[in-house]
């Protein structure tokens, strides 16, 4: 089975993007467990001040989606919308 | 010092994605025992074919720039363009 990496972005409403960002800390640590989550770090950027993006690498897609069911929906009322980008990783450092 | 992290978009001449990620592989093979790098993780996507992303986290944003200088310059002529999302990492796993 493949990797599965994605480009997590975030666009929180004004005022609160460290509120979503601190939430998917949050998520980041209850995956500390799971395997099949190799990372999923959590980034913001000094030129979006509303974006925060999450770093993802899984042992397979399937095993993403599978993480979805059942996962905390606090963060969705801080979401005005989200971009993710999927993507296909073939190697490297950390991989 | 704050760690620093990548999201590196580099767009292929037509045809040549899959050459540039060789490249790019080897080049994640040279930072094996650089310490400062923590991720190098090169990607490519179903949905562009020209396209390939490194996901990239350093533990300074000094270390990144240190090791651009004297990097192979092979794969240049392979790139028709770049467009690099520098982001701060805030934490999470792999972090």
């Amino acid at each position: 089975m493949e990797k599965f990496a994605m480009y997590g972005k975030l666009i929180a409403h004004p005022g609160k993007r460290d509120e979503l960002a601190e939430i998917l800390l949050e998520a980041a640590a209850m995956l500390r467990d799971n395997e099949d989550c190799e990372l999923y770090i959590v980034n913001v950027s000094d030129s979006d001040p509303n974006a925060v993006w999450v770093t993802e690498l899984w042992s397979s897609q399937d095993a993403h989606a599978s993480s979805l069911q059942g996962a905390d929906t606090s963060g969705r009322a801080l979401i005005a919308g989200a971009e993710p980008l999927r993507l296909k990783p073939l190697g490297g450092k950390g991989f």
